[in-house]
């Protein structure tokens, strides 16, 4: 509120989150873990355990999401996120979200969110049709109240995701039109440093069904073997041949992971010369994520012997959260003129 | 639970309630007000105050709404519904609504909304075509929260409201073959004994923005313009001329109103014979009328005069819906595994 604040924490807001239907594999971490820690020293950091959007495609194998949530905290814990300085709650566990994305929904046309381009890809990919539930439908309108109810104003996303930036700021505007005062901020993108990372088979989404990802729980052997299985230059059949760089994972991924970017640059131009073959380059791949993946691991193995204490984290996180949920909450119910009491 | 409940109350509880969009008004009392006053002495009943239903088709213009909340209050109270007996009480303040809203929009597609034949008229008569918002085409599921969070098994209904029903209990069999036990419980339509009042002019439904409506608040002088404006038999030009009794609003009028049904027979038969006046028959009901509202104004009137009290009754009868839908919440969170804190 000042400019004396300590540690000069900025007066951004964050909010950020995962849909708690998987653990977290090395995909986010360089997607979104990494800059989190870095993040939560400049910002007011809030993490959303999002199981109600979770939901909204795994309504009928709820399982999926429950399972996961305790996983998704220690994943968070394991790499650095501090409760201390970043407050992890629990979507379903604060009521002002459910009530503020209700009124939402009357400010937002089926059709607008029929145009939604991240929400129309998603429903050609899951194969829903007119089947799709009403909820995943609408879960624009239900992240457009993840976000103002925190009063967010930068939200860490892929491009794949600045529709819904813009759908928020769509029901922000419409608010504070039917307030007549900014009640509401306008948020906008940070735009994640990486590009997405690929799977380990280079084709598709990165996703433990699909064992096509590596978890920041997998093991020595399951990083060995999911190492030694990833795509690299199909037409590169011998040591000799000039191979592809481009396309191929393991460089993809020492891109992504090798401390030494130099060294990197000259395997890619061996590579490509010929005479290097792949069994060196993911040697050299596998000993550098076995590195970063092994004390995550044992943290992780520490944190979730203790479930207990992965609930507290997240009950406390999520108390400190319905505290500044409500605020929000009460200023859209007087625009409403529904606070009587 | 026991055969020995007390005053023989029904182990059926009833929700009802009403968009709080207008004042009510006559075709309120023979359709509902006056079955609640009865029915609050045989069965647990609930009221709610659908203001956050009336915001589906009024979000852009939410005064229509949140100013007529204490005047349905009043509504209620002045008829006689009492709220030691009856629970009145505000939607918009239950947050397990909106919760249980979310959890069950995972459960609906989008096509079965649209499917809904009573949502399809409405979209149709109130002209939205694909600019329905999202909480209009969504309320049958928002109706569903709200009977099965009361645990209500009773639901007050006219018969084009049916499919309403028949979509919580969709819901409520989704719920429980995921509990795997009936957490939730099936309800069943309480259809109103009466038919629906026509409004005064025979053409419309009963609206206070038409001025087709005799409110429940309505003056001396708006019951007399009321009723002498009343569409009758185009065709009875003279008091002499055969007139007919169907479609003659004062006719409708004076069987749901007037309290001698064989006085009314006998004025039926004069009517259609010829030498009956409408002079007369509009003074006959006005003076019935007159009579009937009286009472439920002047009441009324002391009651908005202090709104303090009214707002006291409201909140009262919400802390007490809050107490018994979070009961419904945990269980619904424990099915969906959530219920972790």
């Amino acid at each position: 509120m000042s400019a004396t604040l300590s540690n000069q924490v900025s007066q951004e807001k964050i909010l950020t989150g995962d849909r708690a239907t998987g653990q977290l594999h090395l995909g986010h971490y360089v997607g979104s873990l990494q800059q989190r820690v870095q993040l939560q020293h400049q910002y007011h950091q809030t993490i959303l355990v999002a199981d109600m959007q979770g939901l909204t495609d795994n309504g009928h194998n709820p399982k999926k999401v429950s399972s996961n949530i305790l996983n998704v905290v220690a994943d968070y814990l394991a790499v650095g996120i501090d409760p201390a300085l970043t407050t992890i709650c629990l979507q379903s566990a604060i009521p002002a979200l459910a009530e503020l994305s209700m009124f939402y929904s009357n400010l937002v046309s089926i059709s607008r969110l029929e145009r939604n381009p991240t929400v129309k890809n998603e429903i050609k990919s899951k194969d829903f049709g007119r089947s799709i539930p009403a909820g995943f439908l609408t879960y624009p309108i239900s992240q457009a109240a993840d976000i103002t109810a925190f009063n967010a104003t930068l939200i860490p996303v892929g491009d794949d995701q600045l529709p819904m930036i813009e759908q928020t700021n769509e029901i922000v505007r419409k608010l504070n039109s039917i307030a007549n005062k900014p009640i509401l901020k306008e948020c906008k993108p940070l735009l994640s440093p990486v590009s997405r990372l690929p799977s380990t088979d280079g084709k598709n989404k990165m996703s433990k069904s699909m064992g096509n990802a590596i978890l920041l729980s997998a093991t020595e052997r399951e990083i060995k073997q999911a190492v030694r299985a990833m795509y690299t230059d199909p037409g590169h059949l011998q040591i000799e041949d000039p191979g592809k760089v481009e396309g191929n994972v393991v460089f993809t991924y020492l891109d992504a992971f090798y401390p030494d970017k130099v060294y990197v640059e000259e395997l890619k131009a061996q590579y490509r010369a010929g005479g290097l073959g792949d069994g060196k380059t993911k040697a050299i791949l596998e000993s550098c994520l076995q590195e970063l993946i092994q004390p995550i691991r044992q943290r992780r193995e520490k944190l979730m012997s203790d479930k207990g204490q992965l609930v507290e984290v997240l009950k406390t996180g999520t108390e400190r959260a319905k505290d500044e949920t409500g605020d929000v909450l009460n200023r859209v119910k007087n625009a409403f003129g529904l606070k009587l009491f």
